[in-house]
């Protein structure tokens, strides 16, 4: 996009307009769940760290929490490990769990952090072990299959997050979290940060994913919705493709948890996020309680 | 000046470009001296709130100060007492430090204050009378003349600003304040703002003032200096107007006793606040220790 | 009144006297409003003000709240305007409420912090701009007229008085506060300090008037009551004065919302505050839950 | 003593005498110790109880020492051990220090503490063994005698004591503490109250004796001391009788190490604490360092 | 007992044994009641010591109650008065309860407390006195009797004991405390501890005893209980010894007013209290809510 | 090894020996650093985890450093990259970083808080980005040859650290750390704990090896030291071997920096961590400063 020409004048103008918005949500806490995809390319990921840090700079309390598929699939092929997904849930084996956590873990995650702090913010990378900051339990399949290390969250510790905030620091989430008995399991990030969002009552849960927003009708381009009510959502979920689904679902549930709203916004877009979050032209579709 | 249309992608990118200056700025200091003049006109006292609240709810530690000299020149004369100037003090007798603080205390500081709060902030109004902020002695005139009820602070009570900044609140100083016997005396804003900054350590002292800024040669406009050495500003004082003045003197002790950078600016220029804080286009002059 | 001989062992006796009250009351919420008369002759406002220090050095939390008629009245004639009251409320239109507020919280609020402080304590003045303390809504007169910028306090900011007490500072407020426009408006302040003890829950009210108390029978100075409860009081209200109503209806809406007691005591009465809080010798009327 | 007739004004005017004391004092630390004789006459007691409880609830951080020396005397002799002293101490072989510290630890000082806490006051009883207080340092007679369990104080454990006054509590010292190796020794109260009075640089050290103060000649009546600097004060020691010199000695050394002044009183007077901290006419003797 | 020779890696396998049990008690509160027998012979006393000393290092919050029979039985006889009991309670005149005191706080306590303080804490010893920690009422015998100073405790001051714990003191307690009056009263350690336990939600409340722990037919050695619930010891009451009666009551009170379980165990044992906390061998009785 | 057969009486006696050693290091600050060998077989890791959370939970703030060479070196052959040391130090180029930076903080680090965490503590993983934790500049080779992505640490945040261990978390540090531009790079970990012990002002240091300690003579196994001063251990850092030099260089910088005792032992020896700090019996190689 090209920038237009501005005076100064404008540009102070344009600050002042972002006015009501900081005052509405200082102190709020926002999780916003970022995807592998949008993390993948430096220029979108280090514009999106940006963002991020704009908004805690200004004194919305932000939770990161971040996939990696696009990463993890590349690092399986290059294992010699052939991913494999049974409904949308990637098959995960001891060799491939491994995979998994190495690349979330010791690879997105602290280039994140470390672009996070570039950008301003005291981030701080964690994953369920820590703390531990939640625990899994394992999941099988639509049809009751073994998928290996995969699982969901069961509790989070919004103690040690709010601890983490009050001090100044930005968590940031990798969702490989232990089973009760210690052992890393796989989870998958969009429901990962509907549970965190709804432990911590946040006021929003954002997710920014590779697509424009939330379709009525999936072939229609024309049928973006800006804003539904999560009862309209429900009712759209059996349409929903396999990528969305997830996210809709978590939204659901991070809704009827006490989260206040949630947003699915394309984050190619730049400024996506400062966009939906600071302006009156929101993007994307915004979900209400 | 005519706000030129933006698309919303630009608008956002503004945002992101504010960041390295909130970055730099959170956390720190700003004392803002806002003169009478822009108080009076209802347009420039809303600007100025919002532009002082933005930088109060991005991070900044605000402690404004405020004069009122036409408003209190009005009303005298409204009250049949003829306002007059010994070497740029006004002769404040008995009747006039009445209408003084009336004006300063009971008027213009509660209406900054409730467009503070307007805003955004938690503002409190203050005078040196509150605490005490701060206690004066009295002044005499260049050539020893009685003045009246005039003077100059001779200690600030910096741990009261701490308090209230420490706890949210942003004080808002009328400049009137008790000589050592309690009696109400009349402070000039411009080293009264000086000493405040100087005893919080601010990073930042700004004069919002009715001029562009400093000129070099005080006839000729194109002389106007954007940045210079406290040094060089010491050699300019002889020179300066008689409104100027004050601010020049009071900036090189500030910078004397600590404090960061001293702004003198255009309160007429729209954002001129937030111009000088958030963008690179600097207005007005600017003087270092 | 004279000071009667008394010996060092007398004075230290009385001292210790004050012992099981000082017990009783200290770390309670005492409101104390105190009128504008009192405080327009010198002798009388030092006294009260030392009377206050008092009570606030040995560990009450003090919360005082002026009025100031006389001296409105007076600057309105100066500026050539009529005072005119309907229903025991002023009347008070665009000119008037500046003077008012000029009056209040320029003149007399600075001269009684100054005062409090030269007694030792740390006060701070407030009226209903600063935070906002406490938010107004417009009232009309018996008869629905117009009464200008006269309205009643609809909410009180207890946090901010606590904030400060807790601190170790005294709020002196002037009852002038904004309307949700934040358009300043005169207060009686004499209800205004009934919403304030019941929003901190004061253990008592106490207003400092000039009379000694209340009567049963108004034209019967042998009626003054000592002591009475709420449902007594309740009964009286249609048979009070013009300037006693309004103490009297504050001090039952208070009693119902929780304040423990209300005194009306004589303000010009030396030392009818302490009189009052620390000996058994009360005087004046006592109005219990 | 009668006290004389007073009428209520003339008390209340004799309470707000009172007031610059209060506000020089208040979170002041003054030790006051408290000879066994004035706690062996119960009426005396009750009033150096009540005057400690309103020094302590107008704010002043009050540490009470207290001595027992006719209470140990009664009850060695009632157990058949016959008191003797070398130089001023008393010879406390084994039995003896176990009736030394029953009589300090498990009468005098509960005693003391339940007075206190009638009064008004949170007082928590400590001798030297609790935390540790103070460790002890065995001592000889002025000849090198062997005294069995005497010692002197040689370290104070401040920390506890701020610990105690900032959470309210009022800390009641008898004056056994453990040597090194824990076995408990006696110490003279005199110089244990200027231990912790140096230790905690106590504003004020108060000696409650039986006699009315210093003479500077001890046979002369008439030159009672009012005032006096601590060089003078040494120079007078070689010629104070045996009760006295541990309290000069001990006020010497304490003016020596930081505290501001200390006081000898008669403690027979009544209300001698009060009228010396409270009023104009001091008694007794204060010295200065 | 002999140690048996274990080699230093046996030791450290043992040290991680206690690991478990560490992180289950570390913050709990336990209340434990040392019986006078047990600080009456100096090995048994040391050891005791020693073992609390362990528990409130590894985390524990440790108060303990002690008593002390034996030494004011003898206390008594050497002043010459008989030891007379009424239904298991101390008959005690005027007379009597100086010399309980002296003993318990002048004496026991101390000796304990210093104990405690050469094994690594720091405790502070208090009575009922001090705060006052508690408040006694005269209790009768079991026909009526009048028993002079005897009580029991009716209320405690959890807030102070929480006060003391939270700042890392270790309160040790002597079992004397005043009437409303102020009066001293001897009070049974046994339902003190337990009253104590009550008042702090204390996870474990401890008796250290010269028994073995409760039989449930008592003139049958084989049949000590280790473990009963509440129920099963209210059935036992009736056919418990004098000495045991107290401690069995105190058990059922405190576990129904909370107290998560009661230990009875045997004192004279060495590391009783160790072996019972962290080890798998429990010794003695173990009765839970 | 063959744990003998204890009595639960000598298990007692054990864990009461382990109370001055407690005492002693109780609030202490630890640094442990745990190598890569330790952590690669399941049993010692597990063993490991036990006594450091033991540690932990007997009040001593530990901070875990974990290497992981073994592991990563596999991990490159797996990936087809051969390791390369020069000078001890292993050349990392931008396909090696990654491979590192997976296995120790992806991989090795959350299983070394998993296990804390199964054994009580809350621990904490961090990498050098978060916060970030510590700053690295690139390291040349020992003749300036080009290491790629390797580094030393210039800077460790300690507030970080403290802000964990004050809250009750467990740091546990991955030594892979930004460059001033983020980008990641590799430290060796014995110097890194050596940075983070200097920074905390740490009580001890510790490296768990798989040596028994330094001999004063390599090739002579009866030459171990089992304590030295510094300056002896500079003597000897020529003959050291390649493993042991960086841990020897580190242990005189830390020493130097203030670290009070710096140990060096056998991880594979069981619980030698609970040897050396818990018994006499120290085992391994000890250096003081």
């Amino acid at each position: 996009m090209m920038p237009v020409a501005v005076t100064p004048g404008s540009k102070a103008e344009i600050l002042a307009e972002a006015l009501p918005y900081i005052r509405t949500y200082r102190g709020a806490t926002v999780v916003v769940k970022v995807g592998g995809e949008a993390l993948d390319e430096p220029r979108l990921a280090s514009m999106v760290a940006e963002d991020l840090a704009l908004l805690g700079l200004v004194g919305i309390r932000i939770v990161v929490v971040h996939g990696g598929g696009p990463q993890v699939s590349q690092a399986m092929s290059a294992a010699g490990i052939q991913p494999r997904f049974i409904g949308g849930l990637r098959v995960t084996d001891d060799d491939a769990i491994e995979v998994v956590r190495r690349v979330l873990v010791g690879s997105i995650n602290p280039d994140l952090v470390a672009r996070l702090n570039g950008a301003g913010l005291q981030a701080v990378g964690l994953s369920g072990a820590d703390g531990p900051l939640f625990v899994v339990e394992r999941a099988l399949g639509p049809g009751g299959e073994d998928l290996g290390h995969v699982g969901s969250v069961t509790s989070v510790n919004a103690v040690m997050l709010n601890d983490l905030l009050a001090r100044g620091y930005t968590p940031v989430v990798a969702t490989v979290g232990p089973d009760p008995n210690g052992r890393p399991m796989n989870v998958n990030a969009d429901p990962a940060a509907g549970a965190i969002a709804a432990a911590l009552d946040a006021a929003k849960l954002v997710y920014l994913t590779n697509v424009e927003g939330l379709y009525r009708d999936l072939g229609d381009a024309g049928s973006l919705v800006s804003e539904m009510k999560v009862s309209e959502l429900e009712g759209l979920l059996p349409q929903l493709s396999q990528g969305m689904r997830p996210k809709a679902e978590s939204a659901v549930d991070a809704l009827r948890d006490g989260v206040g709203k949630v947003h699915i916004l394309d984050g190619r877009v730049e400024r996506a996020l400062l966009l939906e979050i600071f302006t009156d032209e929101g993007i994307g579709t915004q979900v209400m309680a």
